[in-house]
């Protein structure tokens, strides 16, 4: 449960039964780590929800605003103990509209919602994690590849079966059978000297910490390849890894039977990324001082 | 606007925010004509939600609450002059869960409400309507395929598309290029002597309509045939038509550049279509007495 929320700048906890984002799923969103009261890659967030907005032909926010009422939420943080947390920012196209099809008056709701900071088992960084290949696919849809929109069901049935199968995460692959990100997060793999993930042209979420990670690697130089991964391709790799906004980044040690060695690439990037971006809980946890 | 909601048995017009229906489009609908007080197939549209819910691994509502719940708003609906209206319901699993990963203990939520009948011109019923086929395409995805679930941005957008063709209804191919259904409608052609629609196993919704246009077909002895469609084989079709739970069917004059004859299949399908079911708005409106 949030431990506050926004709606349109009042502090609400419910939205209209009307509201596009319930009837369709008509918006998206996105989450961002506050760490020790500060949001991590702020403006790669706004980036990303103004283009996802481009995309869908909804009204972009306003960014000033989701910076203000944003901090309004981590005031009201900072009045407890509490450092760390998760805000998420939910941009729907508002109500209106015939059926399907969107007003013309062009008006969002915006949601944002504190939410507290999730515990993950520390081995789950240190000695990686176990996944499964998810029976449940991602369909191909270039009109919506990349976006974090709010229709997520392929999602919620994967994460489901990780559920099933008592692992932390669940690798997707798209309907050719190539895998394309996990249920919540991007997919790295190294191959001999190259770096590789999923391009995201045909479906999966282009997430923040996707990008943060390809750039840094590149600042280490090391090549990053974007492109089509081929199952036996992820099964031979040297070594696997998945990224986002809150976990950062998770070793995989296991894919179904196929073992992974935690490699150096992994923890040099873990390292860097916990120590340069102000992943400070992280970096108390996981890194040397 | 809803005219009235129920929300779990209770009067609102509001949802709790973190309910998983807007954080993830995680349940399904049903929309169901309300002709002179009476719903319309109400048996078949619960066994579709009872279906629907069972696929998406959702407790499957309690019906004769349903049945229930919708006396009720139909009771205050009798106390207007009004006569017909649309009622959605909408389940969804409620709040709760890990992220994406459903909650151990699922509690749905469930929605009732009450939209004013649609005004669309008569025109649409005689002459046929004009469409296009979309940009936009649906998705192969088996697991939600047939399911009419929570996740309809490709519907939305498609729907934008009609709007900006100022066409009162658009025809999507999935990602191979093969014609599935409207945006908001399942689709019909006549062949020569058969009459066929596509199959809704890789994408699209298996409208409660759909189902008594085939039954009704069989039993005017007329051979309906279930499979795919080519672009080819729509564009060179007899007849065309459209088909909902609210509309009844409409007739296809156009497609694109494609001109079609309204024919005496389509008229004679609508016309069995508004006698014999309680369409009676629609009967007035359309058939002879």
């Amino acid at each position: 449960m949030p431990q506050a929320c926004l709606v349109n700048g009042q502090s609400h906890t419910t939205i209209e039964l009307a509201d596009r984002g319930l009837q369709y799923g008509d918006g998206l969103f996105t989450t961002i780590a506050i760490q020790q009261g500060q949001a991590l890659f702020w403006e790669a967030h706004m980036q990303r929800l103004q283009s996802g907005c481009q995309r869908l032909n909804l009204v972009p926010p306003n960014l000033s605003l989701l910076q203000h009422e944003s901090q309004f939420l981590l005031d009201k943080l900072a009045q407890t103990s509490v450092n760390d947390a998760v805000l998420k920012i939910l941009i729907t196209r508002g109500q209106g509209g015939r059926g399907y099809c969107p007003p013309q008056r062009r008006h969002n709701t915006r949601i944002l919602s504190l939410y507290p900071w999730p515990e993950y088992p520390l081995a789950y960084w240190h000695a990686g994690i176990e996944t499964i290949l998810c029976r449940t696919q991602l369909a191909i849809n270039p009109s919506l590849a990349g976006i974090k929109h709010l229709n997520r069901l392929e999602n919620v049935l994967a994460s489901h079966e990780c559920a099933q199968h008592n692992v932390a995460e669940g690798i997707l692959c798209d309907s050719h059978g190539m895998p394309v990100c996990g249920t919540k997060s991007n997919l790295f793999l190294r191959c001999g000297e190259n770096l590789i993930t999923p391009a995201l042209d045909h479906c999966g979420v282009a997430g923040v910490l996707r990008d943060v990670i390809i750039r840094l690697a590149g600042e280490l130089g090391i090549k990053v390849m974007l492109g089509t991964v081929g199952r036996a391709q992820l099964l031979a790799a040297n070594e696997v890894f998945l990224t986002n906004s809150i976990i950062g980044l998770w070793p995989v040690k296991k894919i179904d039977q196929t073992n992974y060695q935690v490699g150096a690439l992994t923890r040099k990037l873990m390292s860097e990324l916990f120590t340069r971006f102000g992943f400070n809980s992280m970096k108390r946890m996981l890194c040397a001082d």
